[in-house]
């Protein structure tokens, strides 16, 4: 073992020393290949972690992902999603040619012989997937489970390669725009709701993004590029962009120059309306038909009641290839909120498509040609959707939990059984499993008072029911509440009853 | 890709013409090929298909399965347990070592570069990892999530590769066999919440199978290979497993036959009292400690009420590796129940350790020596817990769904807006944003009223509130209860608060 760990520390060690997070994950390997060539004893040891890029959730932090959970689930439903689950693995092929530059980033299963497997990089490309081999053309899904990317570890910006997705999708005919707007409106719903201040949802539309680039002088074959370039905009000024533009990508300055004309306007329905009338952009087709969807889309955002937090912005252009129509994304616009750290310990490298902002929560849109790449006929169903990014709002959450000392419940515990005597156990276990049969929530512990009840303050439980000596000759249990400290004697026999009562 | 098909079928069909199981799947993999291959436009297409042993949850299932977890969770919760989640993958050098002969059927990453990793092949091997890496040496915790066991393809049972466990697990310092009674509790409790028939809980320990095996003569080096013979006593007569003792395994007759006797013994506390005064069994230091505790843990069992359901059964002998003490097994025995198929299109393979019996929903035990294996002073914490196989009393609750027809319902819609005109859709979108403002489960719907109310009917959507020309120029909203068919005119002003009333 020490020499296989030996020869991957030099074959790791070949880093650019202009990069402190790699010098920092160095580090931290060679620390973790010290701790494995032991102590003094010079016992080989285990490195106890959890693989890079992953983590634990303690009791605590479940139980404000559980919140989260809660809450997202709940719009889900009342907009009348259904519910699907699909393996945590897909064919290899399934994943093929569906996320463009972001393939490399998808985790691969050893050939052990049999299937060639792949972990799932979202929940979308599944999705298509049941679709097309279930043959629904009909459907209003949500789905909430985790994603794998293996990504830069050089990008740690508080992102993992474990994380959680919540998908809401809607598959199937519709008149225009109606399933896209109530998508916005699903994201605006969680975002008020989980009151993680002011938002700002960002709409625009892969066809007028193309067309603009077709007006603009792009050759064809240089939209996918550029548009990626564009992406960047909120990361680095206009000028830097041009730069990527003009001497990276040998776009003409002209050209660069009429992209950044139109990328710098953000607006309402006006804004479509302008544009639908302006002499350059009213030549492509492809940006007229966007632009009268953009228009129909705030119409019923208007409908919907929520123009306020969403903006028509022309530099939105989100990476993933799969996107025909609209798009959007949501960021959080807060000043008070603290940017993810990555944990320093385990690194937590973040996905290319998502890192678009720091504040960015949320992100979808529309891809009507993704079930059709699944069909043995080709026949599409038309598809759009939204994904919430829950990792950076379940750090928020944490933060604002931590910030206000709320008191986080971590059990459904309604009631101890203490006894000041420990000969008392075959009494306790009898209470305990009266009370269980009752249906409540009840645990039993050893006769230390007084640190029973102090743990019963700290951890939420209510009630208290004290055994005593003296207490089970007179036939009674002391009951006790732990907000107030009032403490009431009830006959055993109606213990359970009066128990009941009280934790109803 | 075509080549790359043809050179995988010739490699993988190289089958023993006896395995019925075998062939079928080799058949399915050749239909596999043909689809690849194309249709008649010589096309290549997509192997539309989850992976082996895996599948997609469709709504109906999603909410039968989150049922079952509703009651399984309000169980562990009731008996004061948190809950954690650890990462799907782990380092592979955690997992090493911990599962025996099972460990080829662990899940390998692909070495991208960085860790070795492999998916977690239970929760408990990630549980031990958890307290040591946090210095934890006392908790409740329970934890509902994926495994995934590579498992022999011969052995289709309806079991899968992916698969839930439902873990609670009790980990710290206790007076002897009380946690390890209140896990029996636990499984008692579930099983009979869910109703799934009648069942059987078995219980022995360790120490009383070592022990046997050392009064009957068994070498030492020969404990866990006999025990594995012992294990397979639910799926073979006792004549079979007592060949295979004497004739693979070269056991003496005599002391196979003296195994005979003590596996045939099935009991209660009185059976520990008995086998404690065995001139035998007493001379060993071990049995006697297990069977003391055994006879303890009746005691308890008693207080919790639960001894009608548990045998003491000398002939169960659980297959992991890191159990010390008390091990356990819950078996449905209701004859009703319909052994579990598994799906043609996926194959379905199970594992080895869990197939003991077709019946077997739930098993666990003592392991105080695994922690210690990952703390680097070895500090051991003592830990006893169970595992509920969800796989199995899934699909018995989706045949009981089946067979009372009984509605599911998928989605939390409590009210439809629907309209007789198509012209009605601002209206329509009008009211479903009040209603989602509210708070409300609502969806809108195009003008095919009849078409709707049949689908309010069937998916079990109690009200409907229908738009009509007229109604708007009267200013009422017509509500119509699903179940009775009963309409009322409402004022417009009035609808969202009398609907409110009518869904709390």
């Amino acid at each position: 073992r020490k020499k296989y760990g030996s020869s991957v520390c030099a074959m790791e060690v070949v880093y650019n020393v202009t990069q402190k997070p790699y010098i920092d994950e160095e580090v931290a390997k060679l620390l973790q290949l010290k701790a494995k060539l032991g102590g003094d004893d010079g016992k080989i040891q285990f490195v106890l972690k959890t693989p890079k890029g992953t983590r634990d959730y303690n009791p605590k932090q479940m139980a404000i992902r559980e919140k989260v959970f809660n809450t997202i689930v709940h719009c889900f439903k009342r907009h009348g999603a259904e519910t699907i689950d699909t393996p945590v693995f897909e064919l290899k092929e399934t994943l093929t040619g569906k996320y463009g530059e972001d393939s490399k980033l998808i985790y691969d299963l050893k050939d052990q012989g049999g299937e060639l497997l792949s972990l799932r990089y979202d929940l979308t490309v599944p999705f298509a997937r049941y679709l097309a081999m279930n043959k629904i053309t009909n459907i209003k899904r949500y789905h909430i489970a985790k994603v794998y990317r293996r990504d830069n570890p050089a990008m740690t910006r508080g992102r993992y390669r474990e994380f959680y997705q919540c998908d809401f999708d809607i598959a199937g005919q519709y008149d225009a725009m109606i399933p896209d707007a109530e998508c916005l409106k699903i994201v605006y719903e969680i975002l008020s709701e989980l009151d993680l201040g002011d938002f700002r949802i960002k709409v625009n539309d892969r066809r007028i993004l193309d067309g603009m680039f077709a007006v603009c002088g792009v050759p064809d074959d240089k939209f996918r590029t550029i548009c990626s370039t564009v992406d960047k905009l909120d990361k680095m000024p206009w000028e830097e962009v041009k730069k990527e533009m003009v001497n990276e990508k040998g776009l003409s300055e002209e050209a660069a120059d009429q992209i950044g004309e139109y990328v710098s306007m953000q607006g309402g329905m006006d804004l479509a309306e302008r544009l639908l009338q302006d002499p350059k952009m009213s030549q492509s087709k492809q940006a007229c038909a966007g632009l009268t969807d953009v228009k129909l889309l705030f119409s019923y955002l208007q409908l919907f009641q929520i123009t306020d937090k969403v903006v028509f912005d022309l530099s939105l252009a989100r990476g993933l290839d799969y996107y025909t129509g609209v798009i959007y994304e949501a960021l959080l616009t807060q000043a008070g909120v603290a940017p993810v750290v990555a944990e320093a310990q385990n690194g937590a490298p973040g996905s290319t498509e998502e890192s678009v902002s720091v504040g960015s929560v949320a992100g979808g849109g529309r891809y009507d040609g993704l079930v059709g790449m699944f069909d043995p006929k080709g026949r599409k169903v038309p598809c759009v959707g939204v994904s919430i990014g829950i990792e950076r709002i379940f750090s928020i959450m944490e933060q604002k939990a931590e910030a206000c000392a709320e008191k986080i419940r971590t059990t459904e515990v309604q009631i101890m059984v203490a006894s000041a005597q420990k000969n008392l156990l075959e009494e306790r276990l009898r209470l305990v499993t009266e009370l269980w049969n009752a249906g409540r929530g009840a645990v039993q512990k050893n006769p230390k008072l007084l640190s029973q009840l102090q743990h019963c303050e700290e951890s939420g439980i209510p009630l208290v029911a004290i055994l005593g000596e003296q207490e089970l000759k007179d036939g009674v249990v002391k009951l006790r509440v732990v907000a107030t400290r009032e403490e009431v004697d009830i006959s055993r026999g109606e213990l359970v009853e009066e128990i009941k009562k009280r934790t109803l």
